[in-house]
Protein backbone atom coordinates (compact mmCIF):
# COMPACT_ATOMS: atom_id res chain seq x y z
CA UNK A 1 0.00 0.00 0.00
CA UNK A 2 1.58 3.27 -1.12
CA UNK A 3 2.63 5.65 1.99
CA UNK A 4 2.60 9.65 1.69
CA UNK A 5 3.05 12.28 0.28
CA UNK A 6 -0.17 11.99 -1.79
CA UNK A 7 0.07 12.79 -5.43
CA UNK A 8 -1.31 15.93 -6.28
CA UNK A 9 -4.83 14.63 -7.89
CA UNK A 10 -5.29 12.75 -5.07
CA UNK A 11 -5.02 16.07 -2.58
CA UNK A 12 -6.85 17.72 -4.69
CA UNK A 13 -9.91 14.97 -4.65
CA UNK A 14 -9.61 15.04 -0.66
CA UNK A 15 -9.72 19.05 -0.19
CA UNK A 16 -13.35 18.51 -1.52
CA UNK A 17 -16.44 18.52 0.51
CA UNK A 18 -16.70 14.45 0.18
CA UNK A 19 -18.51 12.29 1.92
CA UNK A 20 -16.40 9.64 4.10
CA UNK A 21 -16.91 6.60 6.45
CA UNK A 22 -14.44 6.32 9.35
CA UNK A 23 -13.83 3.20 10.70
CA UNK A 24 -12.46 2.55 14.19
CA UNK A 25 -12.17 -0.46 16.46
CA UNK A 26 -14.24 -1.13 19.10
CA UNK A 27 -12.95 -2.75 22.93
CA UNK A 28 -13.78 -6.48 21.98
CA UNK A 29 -12.11 -5.82 18.45
CA UNK A 30 -14.91 -5.70 16.71
CA UNK A 31 -15.13 -3.13 13.37
CA UNK A 32 -17.22 0.29 13.68
CA UNK A 33 -17.38 2.35 10.92
CA UNK A 34 -19.96 5.70 10.47
CA UNK A 35 -20.24 8.33 8.39
CA UNK A 36 -18.43 11.93 9.12
CA UNK A 37 -17.34 15.20 7.93
CA UNK A 38 -13.08 15.40 7.46
CA UNK A 39 -10.84 18.19 6.65
CA UNK A 40 -7.93 17.06 4.84
CA UNK A 41 -5.41 19.50 6.81
CA UNK A 42 -2.04 19.81 5.10
CA UNK A 43 -1.38 16.54 5.24
CA UNK A 44 -3.27 15.18 8.02
CA UNK A 45 -6.96 14.76 8.68
CA UNK A 46 -8.96 16.29 11.39
CA UNK A 47 -12.50 14.74 12.49
CA UNK A 48 -14.71 16.55 15.15
CA UNK A 49 -17.24 14.58 17.25
CA UNK A 50 -19.62 15.17 19.38
CA UNK A 51 -17.81 14.10 23.26
CA UNK A 52 -20.63 11.87 23.80
CA UNK A 53 -19.29 9.55 20.37
CA UNK A 54 -18.67 5.90 21.54
CA UNK A 55 -16.09 6.00 18.64
CA UNK A 56 -13.83 8.89 20.86
CA UNK A 57 -13.60 5.97 23.61
CA UNK A 58 -12.76 3.12 20.61
CA UNK A 59 -9.92 5.82 19.11
CA UNK A 60 -8.75 6.27 22.48
CA UNK A 61 -8.36 3.31 23.23
CA UNK A 62 -6.90 2.22 20.07
CA UNK A 63 -5.86 5.16 17.81
CA UNK A 64 -5.50 2.66 14.49
CA UNK A 65 -8.01 4.24 12.03
CA UNK A 66 -9.18 4.11 8.27
CA UNK A 67 -10.98 6.57 6.56
CA UNK A 68 -12.85 5.97 2.93
CA UNK A 69 -13.69 8.79 1.06
CA UNK A 70 -16.26 8.97 -1.72
CA UNK A 71 -16.53 11.33 -5.04
CA UNK A 72 -19.33 13.36 -4.07
CA UNK A 73 -20.01 12.96 -7.44
CA UNK A 74 -18.98 9.47 -8.92
CA UNK A 75 -18.66 7.34 -5.75
CA UNK A 76 -16.89 5.15 -8.08
CA UNK A 77 -13.85 7.30 -7.12
CA UNK A 78 -12.36 6.54 -3.63
CA UNK A 79 -9.75 7.17 -1.70
CA UNK A 80 -9.15 4.78 1.62
CA UNK A 81 -6.36 6.80 4.36
CA UNK A 82 -5.33 4.62 6.95
CA UNK A 83 -3.21 6.14 10.01
CA UNK A 84 -3.57 6.49 13.12
CA UNK A 85 -4.92 8.87 15.88
CA UNK A 86 -2.31 11.60 16.28
CA UNK A 87 -4.38 14.15 18.68
CA UNK A 88 -6.97 14.67 20.62
CA UNK A 89 -8.12 17.81 21.66
CA UNK A 90 -11.39 19.50 23.43
CA UNK A 91 -12.92 21.79 20.53
CA UNK A 92 -13.88 24.68 23.67
CA UNK A 93 -13.82 27.02 20.80
CA UNK A 94 -15.43 25.19 18.30
CA UNK A 95 -12.72 26.71 15.91
CA UNK A 96 -12.79 22.84 14.18
CA UNK A 97 -16.46 22.19 13.98
CA UNK A 98 -16.45 25.64 12.80
CA UNK A 99 -13.88 24.80 9.76
CA UNK A 100 -15.55 21.80 9.05
CA UNK A 101 -19.01 23.32 8.80
CA UNK A 102 -17.91 26.28 6.67
CA UNK A 103 -16.25 23.52 4.43
CA UNK A 104 -19.07 21.46 3.88
CA UNK A 105 -22.21 23.82 4.14
CA UNK A 106 -20.91 27.45 3.96
CA UNK A 107 -21.92 28.17 7.14
CA UNK A 108 -20.49 28.03 10.65
CA UNK A 109 -21.88 25.43 12.86
CA UNK A 110 -25.13 25.86 14.63
CA UNK A 111 -24.57 25.87 18.34
CA UNK A 112 -25.85 24.04 20.67
CA UNK A 113 -25.26 22.78 24.35
CA UNK A 114 -22.61 19.97 23.38
CA UNK A 115 -19.09 19.99 23.68
CA UNK A 116 -17.24 18.60 20.46
CA UNK A 117 -13.25 16.93 20.47
CA UNK A 118 -11.06 17.58 17.55
CA UNK A 119 -9.13 14.65 16.40
CA UNK A 120 -6.65 14.47 14.17
CA UNK A 121 -5.19 11.52 11.99
CA UNK A 122 -1.70 11.27 11.09
CA UNK A 123 -1.38 8.87 7.17
CA UNK A 124 0.62 6.12 7.05
CA UNK A 125 -0.85 4.43 3.54
CA UNK A 126 -3.62 4.65 1.35
CA UNK A 127 -5.00 3.55 -2.01
CA UNK A 128 -7.70 4.46 -4.21
CA UNK A 129 -9.84 3.38 -6.65
CA UNK A 130 -11.23 4.87 -9.55
CA UNK A 131 -14.04 3.37 -11.69
CA UNK A 132 -12.97 -0.47 -10.39
CA UNK A 133 -9.59 0.03 -11.37
CA UNK A 134 -6.74 1.29 -8.70
CA UNK A 135 -6.15 5.01 -8.99
CA UNK A 136 -2.66 5.42 -8.12
CA UNK B 1 -28.23 -0.07 19.79
CA UNK B 2 -31.70 -1.85 18.07
CA UNK B 3 -31.68 -5.13 16.26
CA UNK B 4 -33.53 -6.48 13.46
CA UNK B 5 -35.98 -6.49 12.12
CA UNK B 6 -35.14 -2.93 10.62
CA UNK B 7 -38.30 -0.48 9.87
CA UNK B 8 -39.90 -0.68 7.14
CA UNK B 9 -38.61 2.63 5.86
CA UNK B 10 -35.07 1.44 6.37
CA UNK B 11 -35.57 -1.41 4.48
CA UNK B 12 -36.96 0.42 1.45
CA UNK B 13 -33.44 2.31 1.77
CA UNK B 14 -31.28 -0.02 1.81
CA UNK B 15 -33.02 -2.18 -0.73
CA UNK B 16 -31.56 1.12 -3.45
CA UNK B 17 -28.94 1.04 -5.36
CA UNK B 18 -26.48 3.18 -2.87
CA UNK B 19 -22.69 3.50 -1.93
CA UNK B 20 -21.81 1.80 0.95
CA UNK B 21 -17.84 1.12 2.51
CA UNK B 22 -17.52 -1.86 4.52
CA UNK B 23 -15.44 -2.02 7.92
CA UNK B 24 -13.40 -5.74 8.91
CA UNK B 25 -10.63 -5.87 10.51
CA UNK B 26 -6.85 -7.00 9.92
CA UNK B 27 -5.19 -10.27 11.49
CA UNK B 28 -2.96 -7.53 13.36
CA UNK B 29 -6.70 -5.84 15.18
CA UNK B 30 -6.59 -2.53 12.71
CA UNK B 31 -9.59 -1.49 10.71
CA UNK B 32 -10.17 -2.14 7.27
CA UNK B 33 -12.48 0.04 4.83
CA UNK B 34 -13.32 -0.17 1.59
CA UNK B 35 -16.37 1.32 -0.69
CA UNK B 36 -18.57 -2.12 -1.87
CA UNK B 37 -21.82 -2.57 -3.64
CA UNK B 38 -24.23 -4.19 -1.81
CA UNK B 39 -27.47 -6.33 -2.38
CA UNK B 40 -30.36 -6.36 0.37
CA UNK B 41 -31.55 -10.10 0.32
CA UNK B 42 -34.19 -10.83 2.97
CA UNK B 43 -32.42 -9.53 6.08
CA UNK B 44 -28.97 -10.83 5.36
CA UNK B 45 -26.31 -9.02 3.06
CA UNK B 46 -25.10 -9.68 -0.13
CA UNK B 47 -21.64 -8.49 -0.88
CA UNK B 48 -19.29 -10.18 -3.42
CA UNK B 49 -15.38 -9.77 -4.46
CA UNK B 50 -12.41 -10.36 -5.91
CA UNK B 51 -11.53 -13.85 -4.80
CA UNK B 52 -7.66 -11.87 -4.12
CA UNK B 53 -9.12 -8.96 -2.09
CA UNK B 54 -7.50 -8.94 1.34
CA UNK B 55 -10.57 -7.92 2.91
CA UNK B 56 -11.48 -11.61 1.93
CA UNK B 57 -9.11 -13.10 3.93
CA UNK B 58 -9.52 -10.47 7.27
CA UNK B 59 -13.37 -11.95 7.00
CA UNK B 60 -12.26 -15.72 7.02
CA UNK B 61 -10.19 -14.81 9.67
CA UNK B 62 -12.51 -12.87 11.83
CA UNK B 63 -16.26 -12.66 10.77
CA UNK B 64 -17.48 -9.48 12.51
CA UNK B 65 -18.20 -6.49 9.84
CA UNK B 66 -19.97 -3.00 9.96
CA UNK B 67 -21.39 -2.20 7.04
CA UNK B 68 -22.36 1.79 6.78
CA UNK B 69 -25.20 3.23 3.77
CA UNK B 70 -25.20 6.31 2.35
CA UNK B 71 -28.25 7.66 0.58
CA UNK B 72 -26.92 8.09 -2.91
CA UNK B 73 -29.01 11.39 -3.02
CA UNK B 74 -28.22 13.24 0.13
CA UNK B 75 -25.56 11.19 2.08
CA UNK B 76 -26.68 12.82 5.08
CA UNK B 77 -29.11 9.75 5.70
CA UNK B 78 -26.94 6.87 6.65
CA UNK B 79 -28.16 3.44 7.83
CA UNK B 80 -25.16 1.01 9.83
CA UNK B 81 -25.38 -2.32 9.75
CA UNK B 82 -22.82 -4.35 12.62
CA UNK B 83 -23.14 -7.81 11.84
CA UNK B 84 -21.10 -11.12 11.08
CA UNK B 85 -20.25 -13.31 7.85
CA UNK B 86 -22.54 -15.86 7.68
CA UNK B 87 -21.54 -17.93 4.80
CA UNK B 88 -18.66 -17.31 2.35
CA UNK B 89 -18.71 -19.12 -1.46
CA UNK B 90 -17.13 -19.03 -4.32
CA UNK B 91 -19.24 -17.31 -6.98
CA UNK B 92 -18.49 -19.84 -9.93
CA UNK B 93 -21.48 -19.10 -12.32
CA UNK B 94 -20.97 -14.94 -11.52
CA UNK B 95 -24.78 -15.07 -10.03
CA UNK B 96 -24.14 -13.40 -7.23
CA UNK B 97 -21.95 -10.40 -9.10
CA UNK B 98 -24.53 -10.35 -11.93
CA UNK B 99 -27.19 -9.98 -9.56
CA UNK B 100 -25.44 -7.09 -7.94
CA UNK B 101 -24.13 -5.50 -11.64
CA UNK B 102 -27.88 -5.27 -12.89
CA UNK B 103 -28.86 -3.54 -9.43
CA UNK B 104 -26.16 -1.20 -9.67
CA UNK B 105 -25.86 -0.94 -13.40
CA UNK B 106 -28.41 -2.20 -14.96
CA UNK B 107 -26.28 -5.01 -16.91
CA UNK B 108 -24.78 -8.09 -16.07
CA UNK B 109 -21.38 -7.84 -15.19
CA UNK B 110 -18.54 -7.81 -17.15
CA UNK B 111 -17.04 -11.05 -17.84
CA UNK B 112 -13.27 -11.49 -16.43
CA UNK B 113 -10.80 -14.12 -16.09
CA UNK B 114 -11.06 -13.24 -11.72
CA UNK B 115 -12.86 -15.45 -9.85
CA UNK B 116 -15.42 -13.89 -7.54
CA UNK B 117 -16.75 -14.70 -4.28
CA UNK B 118 -20.09 -13.78 -2.15
CA UNK B 119 -20.03 -13.13 1.10
CA UNK B 120 -23.63 -13.04 2.98
CA UNK B 121 -23.79 -10.86 6.80
CA UNK B 122 -25.89 -11.28 9.08
CA UNK B 123 -27.40 -8.52 10.63
CA UNK B 124 -26.78 -8.05 14.10
CA UNK B 125 -27.54 -4.61 15.04
CA UNK B 126 -28.32 -1.53 13.39
CA UNK B 127 -28.35 2.43 13.82
CA UNK B 128 -29.49 5.50 11.13
CA UNK B 129 -28.92 9.20 11.06
CA UNK B 130 -31.02 11.48 9.29
CA UNK B 131 -29.70 15.36 8.77
CA UNK B 132 -27.52 15.02 11.65
CA UNK B 133 -30.19 13.48 14.15
CA UNK B 134 -30.96 9.64 14.73
CA UNK B 135 -32.88 7.80 12.30
CA UNK B 136 -34.81 4.98 14.34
Amino acid sequence: MPQPPLPETHIEFLSAPNPSVIGSVEADGSPHTAATWYLWDDGRVLVNMDATRKRLEYMRNDPRVSLTVLDKDNWYRQVTLRGRVAEIADDDALGGIDRLSEHYTGKSYARCDQKRVNVWIQIESWYGWLNGQPWT
